[in-house]
Protein backbone atom coordinates (compact mmCIF):
# COMPACT_ATOMS: atom_id res chain seq x y z
CA UNK A 1 0.00 0.00 0.00
CA UNK A 2 1.14 3.65 -1.09
CA UNK A 3 1.24 5.51 2.27
CA UNK A 4 0.33 9.06 2.43
CA UNK A 5 2.93 11.16 4.00
CA UNK A 6 1.94 13.46 6.57
CA UNK A 7 3.76 16.37 8.27
CA UNK A 8 2.67 17.66 11.79
CA UNK A 9 2.71 21.06 12.34
CA UNK A 10 3.02 22.55 15.91
CA UNK A 11 3.58 20.03 18.46
CA UNK A 12 1.37 21.37 21.90
CA UNK A 13 -1.96 18.77 22.70
CA UNK A 14 -3.23 17.94 19.16
CA UNK A 15 0.02 17.43 17.94
CA UNK A 16 0.98 15.12 20.72
CA UNK A 17 -2.51 13.16 19.95
CA UNK A 18 -2.13 13.53 15.64
CA UNK A 19 1.26 11.38 16.00
CA UNK A 20 -0.73 8.77 18.24
CA UNK A 21 -3.72 8.80 15.44
CA UNK A 22 -1.04 8.72 12.61
CA UNK A 23 0.89 5.74 13.92
CA UNK A 24 -2.01 3.63 14.34
CA UNK A 25 -3.03 4.24 10.44
CA UNK A 26 -1.72 2.02 8.42
CA UNK A 27 -2.25 3.94 5.23
CA UNK A 28 -0.25 6.89 6.82
CA UNK A 29 3.67 7.96 7.15
CA UNK A 30 5.11 10.40 9.24
CA UNK A 31 7.08 12.76 7.18
CA UNK A 32 7.90 15.17 9.81
CA UNK A 33 7.10 17.55 13.00
CA UNK A 34 7.27 21.30 12.28
CA UNK A 35 7.95 23.22 15.27
CA UNK A 36 9.14 26.13 16.54
CA UNK A 37 11.86 24.84 19.11
CA UNK A 38 13.22 21.88 16.57
CA UNK A 39 15.70 21.04 19.25
CA UNK A 40 13.04 20.69 21.54
CA UNK A 41 13.06 16.58 21.12
CA UNK A 42 10.70 14.69 23.56
CA UNK A 43 11.72 10.92 23.35
CA UNK A 44 8.40 10.06 21.07
CA UNK A 45 9.65 12.28 18.32
CA UNK A 46 13.27 10.80 18.59
CA UNK A 47 12.33 8.14 15.56
CA UNK A 48 11.29 11.44 12.89
CA UNK A 49 12.45 14.54 11.15
CA UNK A 50 11.94 17.50 13.60
CA UNK A 51 12.28 20.71 12.09
CA UNK A 52 11.83 24.43 12.15
CA UNK A 53 10.12 24.75 8.64
CA UNK A 54 7.93 22.32 6.48
CA UNK A 55 10.57 23.46 3.31
CA UNK A 56 12.80 20.72 5.25
CA UNK A 57 11.15 18.25 4.68
CA UNK A 58 10.38 16.22 1.52
CA UNK A 59 7.44 14.62 -0.34
CA UNK A 60 5.17 16.12 1.96
CA UNK A 61 1.12 15.34 0.73
CA UNK A 62 -0.56 16.97 3.79
CA UNK A 63 0.25 19.34 6.48
CA UNK A 64 -2.07 18.56 9.46
CA UNK A 65 -1.87 21.88 11.25
CA UNK A 66 -1.66 21.89 15.41
CA UNK A 67 -1.20 25.43 15.73
CA UNK A 68 -3.35 27.49 17.94
CA UNK A 69 -6.35 28.24 15.86
CA UNK A 70 -5.51 32.60 15.60
CA UNK A 71 -2.40 30.91 13.98
CA UNK A 72 -3.97 28.67 11.32
CA UNK A 73 -4.64 30.77 8.53
CA UNK A 74 -0.74 32.33 8.25
CA UNK A 75 0.47 28.47 8.22
CA UNK A 76 -1.81 27.29 6.01
CA UNK A 77 -1.36 30.14 3.34
CA UNK A 78 2.24 29.93 3.08
CA UNK A 79 1.87 25.36 3.09
CA UNK A 80 -0.86 25.56 0.67
CA UNK A 81 0.99 28.20 -1.60
CA UNK A 82 4.19 25.47 -1.69
CA UNK A 83 1.32 22.81 -3.44
CA UNK A 84 0.20 20.88 0.00
CA UNK A 85 -2.64 20.09 1.02
CA UNK A 86 -3.34 21.37 4.73
CA UNK A 87 -6.25 20.25 6.88
CA UNK A 88 -6.74 21.74 10.41
CA UNK A 89 -9.33 22.46 13.41
CA UNK A 90 -9.62 26.18 13.48
CA UNK A 91 -12.50 26.84 15.88
CA UNK A 92 -14.30 29.97 15.75
CA UNK A 93 -17.39 29.82 14.43
CA UNK A 94 -17.96 32.69 13.18
CA UNK A 95 -15.21 33.22 11.44
CA UNK A 96 -15.12 30.00 9.45
CA UNK A 97 -16.64 31.02 6.42
CA UNK A 98 -14.61 33.55 6.08
CA UNK A 99 -11.43 31.56 6.19
CA UNK A 100 -13.05 28.74 3.83
CA UNK A 101 -13.42 31.22 1.33
CA UNK A 102 -10.35 32.61 1.24
CA UNK A 103 -8.05 29.17 1.64
CA UNK A 104 -10.56 28.29 -0.90
CA UNK A 105 -9.72 30.67 -3.84
CA UNK A 106 -5.78 29.69 -3.36
CA UNK A 107 -6.19 26.27 -2.99
CA UNK A 108 -7.71 26.61 -6.72
CA UNK A 109 -4.34 28.65 -7.48
CA UNK A 110 -1.96 26.51 -6.45
CA UNK A 111 -3.99 22.91 -7.50
CA UNK A 112 -4.12 21.67 -3.58
CA UNK A 113 -6.96 20.84 -1.25
CA UNK A 114 -7.37 22.37 2.53
CA UNK A 115 -9.68 21.14 4.63
CA UNK A 116 -10.69 23.27 7.33
CA UNK A 117 -12.97 23.67 11.03
CA UNK A 118 -12.26 20.31 11.30
CA UNK A 119 -12.47 18.67 14.56
CA UNK A 120 -15.50 17.56 16.52
CA UNK A 121 -17.14 20.97 17.02
CA UNK A 122 -16.45 22.64 14.59
CA UNK A 123 -16.71 18.97 12.60
CA UNK A 124 -18.06 16.16 12.97
CA UNK A 125 -20.35 17.54 15.07
CA UNK A 126 -21.43 20.30 12.06
CA UNK A 127 -22.04 17.01 9.92
CA UNK A 128 -24.51 15.68 12.32
CA UNK A 129 -26.37 18.96 12.60
CA UNK A 130 -26.55 19.07 9.04
CA UNK A 131 -27.64 15.48 8.93
CA UNK A 132 -30.11 16.35 11.51
CA UNK A 133 -31.46 19.26 9.39
CA UNK A 134 -31.63 17.49 6.20
CA UNK A 135 -33.61 14.38 8.12
CA UNK A 136 -36.47 17.13 9.50
CA UNK A 137 -35.88 20.61 7.69
CA UNK A 138 -38.20 22.60 9.89
CA UNK A 139 -37.24 22.56 13.48
CA UNK A 140 -34.36 23.91 16.41
CA UNK A 141 -31.42 21.84 17.18
CA UNK A 142 -29.67 22.85 20.43
CA UNK A 143 -25.84 21.80 21.12
CA UNK A 144 -24.78 21.46 24.33
CA UNK A 145 -21.26 21.02 25.54
CA UNK A 146 -19.52 19.37 28.13
CA UNK A 147 -18.97 19.24 31.33
CA UNK A 148 -14.91 19.60 30.16
CA UNK A 149 -11.95 21.43 29.16
CA UNK A 150 -12.64 23.71 26.15
CA UNK A 151 -8.79 23.39 24.07
CA UNK A 152 -10.03 27.01 21.75
CA UNK A 153 -11.36 28.73 25.01
CA UNK A 154 -8.03 27.75 27.12
CA UNK A 155 -6.22 28.81 24.50
CA UNK A 156 -7.96 31.66 23.98
CA UNK A 157 -7.55 32.77 27.68
CA UNK A 158 -3.45 31.86 27.80
CA UNK A 159 -3.39 34.18 24.87
CA UNK A 160 -4.30 37.11 27.60
CA UNK A 161 -1.62 39.26 29.14
CA UNK A 162 -0.77 38.57 32.88
CA UNK A 163 -2.21 34.42 32.31
CA UNK A 164 0.38 32.24 33.30
CA UNK A 165 -1.93 29.08 33.24
CA UNK A 166 -5.34 28.63 32.33
CA UNK A 167 -8.10 25.98 32.12
CA UNK A 168 -11.79 26.65 30.91
CA UNK A 169 -14.34 24.25 31.98
CA UNK A 170 -17.45 24.35 30.18
CA UNK A 171 -20.73 23.82 31.50
CA UNK A 172 -23.88 22.51 29.74
CA UNK A 173 -27.06 24.53 30.95
CA UNK A 174 -29.24 22.94 28.42
CA UNK A 175 -30.63 24.46 25.35
CA UNK A 176 -27.14 25.49 23.62
CA UNK A 177 -26.90 27.57 26.92
CA UNK A 178 -23.73 27.29 28.24
CA UNK A 179 -21.60 28.45 31.78
CA UNK A 180 -17.77 29.06 31.10
CA UNK A 181 -15.73 28.53 34.40
CA UNK A 182 -12.19 29.80 33.79
CA UNK A 183 -9.28 28.51 36.47
CA UNK A 184 -6.05 30.90 36.24
CA UNK A 185 -2.80 30.93 37.74
CA UNK A 186 -1.81 35.05 37.47
CA UNK A 187 2.23 36.00 36.62
CA UNK A 188 3.39 38.31 39.06
CA UNK A 189 2.59 42.24 39.02
CA UNK A 190 -0.77 41.35 37.29
CA UNK A 191 -4.37 42.61 38.84
CA UNK A 192 -6.70 39.55 38.75
CA UNK A 193 -9.76 41.79 38.64
CA UNK A 194 -8.64 43.41 35.42
CA UNK A 195 -7.01 40.39 34.06
CA UNK A 196 -10.50 38.64 34.82
CA UNK A 197 -12.55 41.68 32.96
CA UNK A 198 -10.15 40.72 29.63
CA UNK A 199 -11.16 36.92 29.35
CA UNK A 200 -14.59 38.24 30.30
CA UNK A 201 -14.50 40.82 27.24
CA UNK A 202 -13.01 37.80 25.03
CA UNK A 203 -15.13 37.42 21.79
CA UNK A 204 -14.76 33.91 23.17
CA UNK A 205 -16.77 34.61 26.07
CA UNK A 206 -18.40 37.84 25.60
CA UNK A 207 -21.53 36.05 24.70
CA UNK A 208 -21.74 33.50 27.55
CA UNK A 209 -22.21 33.47 31.49
CA UNK A 210 -17.99 33.55 32.20
CA UNK A 211 -16.79 32.62 36.32
CA UNK A 212 -13.16 33.49 36.73
CA UNK A 213 -11.10 31.86 39.16
CA UNK A 214 -7.72 31.90 40.70
CA UNK A 215 -5.74 28.78 41.60
CA UNK A 216 -2.82 27.81 42.97
CA UNK A 217 -2.12 24.93 40.48
CA UNK A 218 -4.27 25.04 37.35
CA UNK A 219 -2.80 21.47 36.41
CA UNK A 220 -4.10 19.85 39.03
CA UNK A 221 -7.78 20.69 38.00
CA UNK A 222 -6.66 19.37 34.05
CA UNK A 223 -8.94 16.71 32.72
CA UNK A 224 -9.38 16.41 28.62
CA UNK A 225 -12.31 14.26 28.92
CA UNK A 226 -15.24 16.50 27.41
CA UNK A 227 -18.64 15.35 26.16
CA UNK A 228 -21.68 17.22 23.61
CA UNK A 229 -25.76 16.14 23.84
CA UNK A 230 -27.25 17.87 20.22
CA UNK A 231 -30.88 17.54 19.90
CA UNK A 232 -33.09 18.03 17.30
CA UNK A 233 -37.39 18.66 17.76
CA UNK A 234 -38.42 19.12 13.93
CA UNK A 235 -40.69 18.18 10.97
CA UNK A 236 -40.21 15.89 8.60
CA UNK A 237 -42.45 17.11 4.95
CA UNK A 238 -45.24 17.83 6.99
CA UNK A 239 -44.96 15.40 10.34
CA UNK A 240 -44.32 16.87 13.23
CA UNK A 241 -42.87 15.34 16.84
CA UNK A 242 -39.19 14.03 14.74
CA UNK A 243 -36.57 13.33 17.62
CA UNK A 244 -32.61 12.95 16.84
CA UNK A 245 -30.08 13.13 19.27
CA UNK A 246 -26.56 12.97 19.16
CA UNK A 247 -24.36 11.74 22.36
CA UNK A 248 -20.60 11.58 22.66
CA UNK A 249 -18.27 11.39 25.60
CA UNK A 250 -14.65 11.24 24.73
CA UNK A 251 -10.99 12.31 25.49
CA UNK A 252 -11.41 16.09 23.47
CA UNK A 253 -7.60 16.34 21.78
CA UNK A 254 -7.61 12.67 21.08
CA UNK A 255 -10.94 12.71 19.20
CA UNK A 256 -9.34 16.54 17.62
CA UNK A 257 -6.50 14.29 16.57
CA UNK A 258 -8.39 11.01 14.58
CA UNK A 259 -10.86 13.49 12.70
CA UNK A 260 -7.98 15.45 11.80
CA UNK A 261 -6.06 12.59 10.36
CA UNK A 262 -9.51 11.40 8.73
CA UNK A 263 -9.51 14.83 6.67
CA UNK A 264 -6.18 14.46 5.24
CA UNK A 265 -6.99 10.90 4.13
CA UNK A 266 -10.24 13.40 2.85
CA UNK A 267 -8.42 15.93 1.36
CA UNK A 268 -6.76 13.51 -1.18
CA UNK A 269 -9.90 12.57 -2.73
CA UNK A 270 -11.27 15.98 -3.07
CA UNK A 271 -10.84 18.85 -6.32
CA UNK A 272 -8.85 21.48 -5.58
CA UNK A 273 -10.25 23.72 -3.29
CA UNK A 274 -10.89 24.28 0.51
CA UNK A 275 -14.00 22.62 2.25
CA UNK A 276 -15.94 22.48 5.78
CA UNK A 277 -16.56 18.91 6.53
CA UNK A 278 -19.86 18.87 5.50
CA UNK A 279 -19.08 19.67 2.20
CA UNK A 280 -16.94 16.26 2.14
CA UNK A 281 -18.52 12.79 1.71
CA UNK A 282 -17.64 10.61 5.10
CA UNK A 283 -16.70 7.55 3.52
CA UNK A 284 -13.33 9.98 2.35
CA UNK A 285 -12.45 9.76 5.83
CA UNK A 286 -11.97 6.06 6.09
CA UNK A 287 -9.09 3.99 5.59
CA UNK A 288 -9.66 1.00 3.64
CA UNK A 289 -11.15 -0.46 0.28
CA UNK A 290 -14.41 1.67 -0.46
CA UNK A 291 -16.45 -1.35 -1.97
CA UNK A 292 -15.46 -3.33 1.67
CA UNK A 293 -16.50 -0.06 3.50
CA UNK A 294 -19.89 0.45 1.73
CA UNK A 295 -20.48 -3.37 2.49
CA UNK A 296 -20.05 -3.28 6.29
CA UNK A 297 -21.01 0.15 7.14
CA UNK A 298 -24.13 1.34 4.55
CA UNK B 1 -35.68 30.06 -8.04
CA UNK B 2 -35.25 27.51 -10.77
CA UNK B 3 -37.18 24.24 -9.17
CA UNK B 4 -36.40 20.76 -9.63
CA UNK B 5 -38.79 18.52 -11.61
CA UNK B 6 -39.36 15.41 -10.07
CA UNK B 7 -41.63 12.55 -10.32
CA UNK B 8 -43.06 10.36 -7.40
CA UNK B 9 -42.61 6.81 -8.54
CA UNK B 10 -45.02 4.64 -6.71
CA UNK B 11 -47.73 5.60 -4.13
CA UNK B 12 -48.06 4.10 -1.09
CA UNK B 13 -46.85 4.99 2.28
CA UNK B 14 -43.32 6.40 1.29
CA UNK B 15 -44.75 7.80 -2.17
CA UNK B 16 -47.41 9.38 0.18
CA UNK B 17 -44.89 11.17 2.52
CA UNK B 18 -42.72 11.93 0.02
CA UNK B 19 -45.93 14.02 -1.88
CA UNK B 20 -45.65 15.79 1.88
CA UNK B 21 -42.05 16.27 1.65
CA UNK B 22 -42.31 18.20 -1.79
CA UNK B 23 -44.86 20.37 -0.96
CA UNK B 24 -42.98 21.35 1.86
CA UNK B 25 -39.86 21.98 -0.22
CA UNK B 26 -39.74 25.10 -1.58
CA UNK B 27 -37.04 24.78 -4.31
CA UNK B 28 -39.15 21.66 -6.00
CA UNK B 29 -41.84 21.32 -8.38
CA UNK B 30 -43.96 18.09 -8.73
CA UNK B 31 -43.83 16.65 -12.41
CA UNK B 32 -46.65 14.03 -11.63
CA UNK B 33 -46.98 10.57 -9.90
CA UNK B 34 -46.23 7.37 -11.46
CA UNK B 35 -48.78 4.65 -10.47
CA UNK B 36 -49.63 1.15 -11.39
CA UNK B 37 -53.65 2.71 -11.83
CA UNK B 38 -53.54 5.79 -13.34
CA UNK B 39 -57.39 5.62 -12.41
CA UNK B 40 -57.20 5.62 -8.81
CA UNK B 41 -56.00 9.08 -7.83
CA UNK B 42 -57.21 10.28 -4.03
CA UNK B 43 -57.90 13.51 -3.00
CA UNK B 44 -54.46 14.84 -2.39
CA UNK B 45 -53.27 13.98 -6.35
CA UNK B 46 -56.22 15.78 -7.82
CA UNK B 47 -53.67 18.74 -8.99
CA UNK B 48 -51.24 16.41 -10.75
CA UNK B 49 -50.83 14.62 -13.32
CA UNK B 50 -50.92 10.93 -12.19
CA UNK B 51 -50.05 8.46 -14.96
CA UNK B 52 -49.13 5.00 -15.49
CA UNK B 53 -45.53 5.29 -17.39
CA UNK B 54 -43.06 8.05 -16.44
CA UNK B 55 -42.49 8.46 -20.03
CA UNK B 56 -45.51 10.90 -20.34
CA UNK B 57 -44.33 13.07 -17.72
CA UNK B 58 -41.94 15.94 -19.62
CA UNK B 59 -38.90 17.31 -18.71
CA UNK B 60 -38.48 15.12 -14.93
CA UNK B 61 -34.85 15.91 -13.49
CA UNK B 62 -35.26 13.30 -10.68
CA UNK B 63 -37.55 10.65 -9.80
CA UNK B 64 -38.04 9.48 -6.41
CA UNK B 65 -38.72 5.48 -6.61
CA UNK B 66 -41.06 4.69 -3.60
CA UNK B 67 -41.83 1.27 -4.76
CA UNK B 68 -41.16 -2.29 -2.60
CA UNK B 69 -37.64 -2.98 -2.59
CA UNK B 70 -37.63 -5.76 -4.47
CA UNK B 71 -38.79 -3.83 -7.71
CA UNK B 72 -36.22 -0.75 -7.33
CA UNK B 73 -33.94 -2.14 -9.73
CA UNK B 74 -36.33 -2.62 -12.36
CA UNK B 75 -37.54 0.68 -11.82
CA UNK B 76 -34.26 2.61 -11.72
CA UNK B 77 -32.68 0.66 -15.23
CA UNK B 78 -35.44 1.98 -17.07
CA UNK B 79 -35.97 5.27 -16.09
CA UNK B 80 -31.62 6.02 -15.75
CA UNK B 81 -31.69 4.76 -19.58
CA UNK B 82 -33.86 7.62 -20.29
CA UNK B 83 -31.35 10.20 -18.76
CA UNK B 84 -33.66 10.76 -15.48
CA UNK B 85 -31.93 10.40 -12.21
CA UNK B 86 -33.16 8.16 -9.51
CA UNK B 87 -33.44 7.96 -5.20
CA UNK B 88 -34.82 5.32 -3.50
CA UNK B 89 -34.48 3.34 0.02
CA UNK B 90 -33.28 -0.34 -1.24
CA UNK B 91 -32.95 -1.62 1.99
CA UNK B 92 -31.83 -5.53 2.01
CA UNK B 93 -28.45 -4.57 3.20
CA UNK B 94 -26.31 -7.52 1.98
CA UNK B 95 -26.98 -6.46 -1.85
CA UNK B 96 -26.40 -2.80 -1.50
CA UNK B 97 -23.25 -2.75 -3.12
CA UNK B 98 -24.04 -5.49 -5.60
CA UNK B 99 -26.75 -3.21 -6.69
CA UNK B 100 -24.81 0.17 -6.32
CA UNK B 101 -22.34 -1.30 -8.78
CA UNK B 102 -24.83 -1.94 -11.81
CA UNK B 103 -26.55 1.27 -11.47
CA UNK B 104 -23.34 2.34 -11.49
CA UNK B 105 -22.63 0.91 -14.58
CA UNK B 106 -25.82 2.16 -16.25
CA UNK B 107 -25.22 5.71 -15.25
CA UNK B 108 -22.10 6.58 -16.46
CA UNK B 109 -23.41 5.23 -19.51
CA UNK B 110 -26.23 7.43 -19.48
CA UNK B 111 -25.04 10.59 -18.02
CA UNK B 112 -26.76 9.93 -15.05
CA UNK B 113 -26.76 9.68 -11.39
CA UNK B 114 -29.20 7.61 -8.96
CA UNK B 115 -28.97 7.40 -5.36
CA UNK B 116 -29.64 3.88 -3.76
CA UNK B 117 -30.06 2.65 -0.07
CA UNK B 118 -31.23 6.20 1.05
CA UNK B 119 -33.33 5.85 4.24
CA UNK B 120 -32.83 5.77 7.44
CA UNK B 121 -31.30 2.37 7.84
CA UNK B 122 -29.16 1.86 5.25
CA UNK B 123 -29.35 5.75 5.02
CA UNK B 124 -28.91 8.91 7.64
CA UNK B 125 -27.78 5.73 10.18
CA UNK B 126 -25.34 4.54 7.50
CA UNK B 127 -23.54 8.21 7.83
CA UNK B 128 -23.83 8.29 11.41
CA UNK B 129 -22.01 4.55 11.47
CA UNK B 130 -19.60 6.09 9.20
CA UNK B 131 -18.77 9.33 11.06
CA UNK B 132 -18.28 6.65 14.20
CA UNK B 133 -15.92 4.94 13.13
CA UNK B 134 -13.88 7.88 11.31
CA UNK B 135 -13.78 9.12 14.74
CA UNK B 136 -12.98 6.00 16.50
CA UNK B 137 -11.87 3.73 14.47
CA UNK B 138 -10.98 0.36 16.46
CA UNK B 139 -14.44 -0.57 18.13
CA UNK B 140 -17.31 -1.84 17.80
CA UNK B 141 -20.79 -0.15 16.38
CA UNK B 142 -24.24 -1.51 17.43
CA UNK B 143 -27.42 -0.71 15.81
CA UNK B 144 -30.58 -1.18 18.15
CA UNK B 145 -33.65 -0.35 16.40
CA UNK B 146 -36.91 -0.33 17.37
CA UNK B 147 -39.85 -0.93 19.18
CA UNK B 148 -41.16 0.42 15.86
CA UNK B 149 -42.91 -0.93 13.02
CA UNK B 150 -40.18 -1.79 9.70
CA UNK B 151 -41.86 -1.47 7.04
CA UNK B 152 -39.08 -3.43 5.04
CA UNK B 153 -40.27 -6.45 6.29
CA UNK B 154 -43.98 -5.78 6.87
CA UNK B 155 -43.69 -5.39 3.15
CA UNK B 156 -41.80 -8.71 2.77
CA UNK B 157 -44.64 -10.51 5.29
CA UNK B 158 -47.41 -9.55 3.22
CA UNK B 159 -45.97 -11.05 0.01
CA UNK B 160 -45.67 -14.66 1.44
CA UNK B 161 -49.02 -16.29 -0.06
CA UNK B 162 -51.38 -16.72 2.14
CA UNK B 163 -51.04 -13.49 4.24
CA UNK B 164 -54.22 -11.15 3.55
CA UNK B 165 -52.63 -8.33 6.40
CA UNK B 166 -49.24 -7.76 7.99
CA UNK B 167 -47.42 -5.52 10.33
CA UNK B 168 -43.70 -7.10 11.49
CA UNK B 169 -42.71 -5.08 14.40
CA UNK B 170 -38.92 -4.65 15.49
CA UNK B 171 -38.09 -4.84 19.06
CA UNK B 172 -34.67 -4.14 20.20
CA UNK B 173 -32.39 -6.99 22.64
CA UNK B 174 -29.66 -4.87 22.96
CA UNK B 175 -25.66 -5.01 21.14
CA UNK B 176 -27.82 -5.19 17.50
CA UNK B 177 -29.71 -8.32 18.25
CA UNK B 178 -33.95 -7.89 17.61
CA UNK B 179 -36.84 -9.62 17.60
CA UNK B 180 -39.19 -9.49 15.01
CA UNK B 181 -43.03 -9.66 16.42
CA UNK B 182 -45.14 -10.45 13.06
CA UNK B 183 -48.71 -10.00 13.30
CA UNK B 184 -50.81 -11.37 10.07
CA UNK B 185 -54.48 -11.84 9.18
CA UNK B 186 -54.43 -14.70 7.15
CA UNK B 187 -56.21 -15.23 3.76
CA UNK B 188 -59.07 -18.26 3.65
CA UNK B 189 -57.68 -21.58 2.62
CA UNK B 190 -54.27 -21.20 4.25
CA UNK B 191 -52.85 -22.42 7.12
CA UNK B 192 -51.43 -20.69 9.75
CA UNK B 193 -48.61 -22.83 10.67
CA UNK B 194 -47.38 -23.11 6.78
CA UNK B 195 -47.61 -19.11 6.75
CA UNK B 196 -45.70 -18.91 10.11
CA UNK B 197 -43.24 -21.34 8.84
CA UNK B 198 -42.69 -19.63 5.05
CA UNK B 199 -42.31 -16.06 7.06
CA UNK B 200 -39.69 -17.45 9.35
CA UNK B 201 -37.57 -19.02 6.49
CA UNK B 202 -37.85 -15.45 4.37
CA UNK B 203 -34.70 -13.69 4.10
CA UNK B 204 -35.47 -10.37 6.25
CA UNK B 205 -36.22 -13.15 9.11
CA UNK B 206 -34.22 -16.01 8.94
CA UNK B 207 -31.38 -14.53 11.23
CA UNK B 208 -33.62 -13.47 13.94
CA UNK B 209 -36.05 -14.43 16.62
CA UNK B 210 -39.26 -13.89 14.76
CA UNK B 211 -42.58 -14.80 16.64
CA UNK B 212 -45.61 -14.84 14.31
CA UNK B 213 -48.96 -14.19 15.73
CA UNK B 214 -52.71 -14.27 14.03
CA UNK B 215 -54.65 -11.29 14.66
CA UNK B 216 -58.31 -10.35 13.38
CA UNK B 217 -57.20 -6.55 12.35
CA UNK B 218 -54.11 -5.59 11.63
CA UNK B 219 -55.01 -2.47 10.76
CA UNK B 220 -56.08 -1.43 15.01
CA UNK B 221 -52.23 -2.45 15.89
CA UNK B 222 -50.88 0.17 13.33
CA UNK B 223 -48.57 3.13 14.68
CA UNK B 224 -45.60 4.48 12.42
CA UNK B 225 -43.55 5.61 14.90
CA UNK B 226 -39.76 3.90 15.18
CA UNK B 227 -36.76 4.36 16.75
CA UNK B 228 -33.01 3.71 16.85
CA UNK B 229 -30.18 3.70 19.29
CA UNK B 230 -26.46 3.62 17.79
CA UNK B 231 -23.58 2.72 20.21
CA UNK B 232 -20.24 2.71 19.64
CA UNK B 233 -17.31 2.66 22.08
CA UNK B 234 -13.51 3.35 20.10
CA UNK B 235 -10.38 3.89 19.94
CA UNK B 236 -9.29 7.71 19.05
CA UNK B 237 -5.44 6.83 17.81
CA UNK B 238 -4.50 5.25 21.41
CA UNK B 239 -6.82 6.49 23.33
CA UNK B 240 -9.90 3.87 24.75
CA UNK B 241 -13.48 4.53 25.66
CA UNK B 242 -14.51 7.21 23.09
CA UNK B 243 -18.40 6.77 23.62
CA UNK B 244 -20.56 8.06 20.55
CA UNK B 245 -24.14 7.57 20.48
CA UNK B 246 -27.37 8.23 18.40
CA UNK B 247 -30.84 8.01 18.98
CA UNK B 248 -33.95 8.60 17.28
CA UNK B 249 -37.74 8.95 17.91
CA UNK B 250 -39.39 9.18 14.46
CA UNK B 251 -42.76 8.47 12.27
CA UNK B 252 -40.64 6.45 10.31
CA UNK B 253 -42.12 6.46 6.28
CA UNK B 254 -41.67 10.42 6.95
CA UNK B 255 -38.40 10.19 8.13
CA UNK B 256 -37.51 7.85 4.95
CA UNK B 257 -39.57 10.58 2.73
CA UNK B 258 -37.80 13.58 3.44
CA UNK B 259 -34.77 11.71 3.03
CA UNK B 260 -35.54 10.49 -0.48
CA UNK B 261 -36.30 14.34 -1.17
CA UNK B 262 -32.94 15.10 0.20
CA UNK B 263 -30.99 12.83 -1.61
CA UNK B 264 -33.00 13.66 -5.06
CA UNK B 265 -31.36 17.60 -4.65
CA UNK B 266 -28.12 15.95 -3.83
CA UNK B 267 -28.06 13.87 -7.07
CA UNK B 268 -28.19 16.84 -8.80
CA UNK B 269 -24.76 17.96 -7.33
CA UNK B 270 -23.01 14.61 -7.83
CA UNK B 271 -21.07 13.66 -10.90
CA UNK B 272 -22.92 10.43 -13.32
CA UNK B 273 -22.60 7.49 -11.31
CA UNK B 274 -24.56 5.68 -8.30
CA UNK B 275 -24.21 6.41 -5.04
CA UNK B 276 -24.59 5.49 -1.37
CA UNK B 277 -25.73 8.36 1.34
CA UNK B 278 -22.13 7.85 2.93
CA UNK B 279 -20.62 8.68 -0.63
CA UNK B 280 -22.19 12.83 -1.04
CA UNK B 281 -21.22 15.48 0.67
CA UNK B 282 -24.40 15.46 3.60
CA UNK B 283 -24.32 19.68 2.72
CA UNK B 284 -25.89 18.71 -1.06
CA UNK B 285 -28.97 17.13 0.85
CA UNK B 286 -29.81 21.05 2.17
CA UNK B 287 -32.34 23.26 0.95
CA UNK B 288 -30.66 27.20 0.32
CA UNK B 289 -27.38 28.79 0.15
CA UNK B 290 -24.42 26.96 0.46
CA UNK B 291 -22.56 29.84 2.15
CA UNK B 292 -25.54 30.85 4.48
CA UNK B 293 -25.38 26.77 5.19
CA UNK B 294 -22.07 26.91 6.25
CA UNK B 295 -22.30 29.35 8.45
CA UNK B 296 -25.26 28.14 10.16
CA UNK B 297 -24.15 24.68 10.22
CA UNK B 298 -20.71 23.89 10.45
Amino acid sequence: MKKTRAAIVGYGNIGHYVLDALQSAEDFEIAGIVRRDATNIPDELKPYNVINDIDELQDVEVAILCTPTRKVEEFAEKIIARGINTVDSFDIHTQIAGLRSRLDALCKQHHTVSITAAGWDPGSDSMVRALMQAAAPKGVTYTNFGPGMSMGHTVAVKAIEGVKAALSMTIPLGTGIHRRMVYIELKEGYAFDQVAKNIKNDPYFVNDETHVMQVECVNDLLDMGHGVHMIRKGVSGKTQNQILEFNMKINNPALTAQILVGVARASLRQQPGCYTMIEIPVIDMLCGDRENLIKHLV
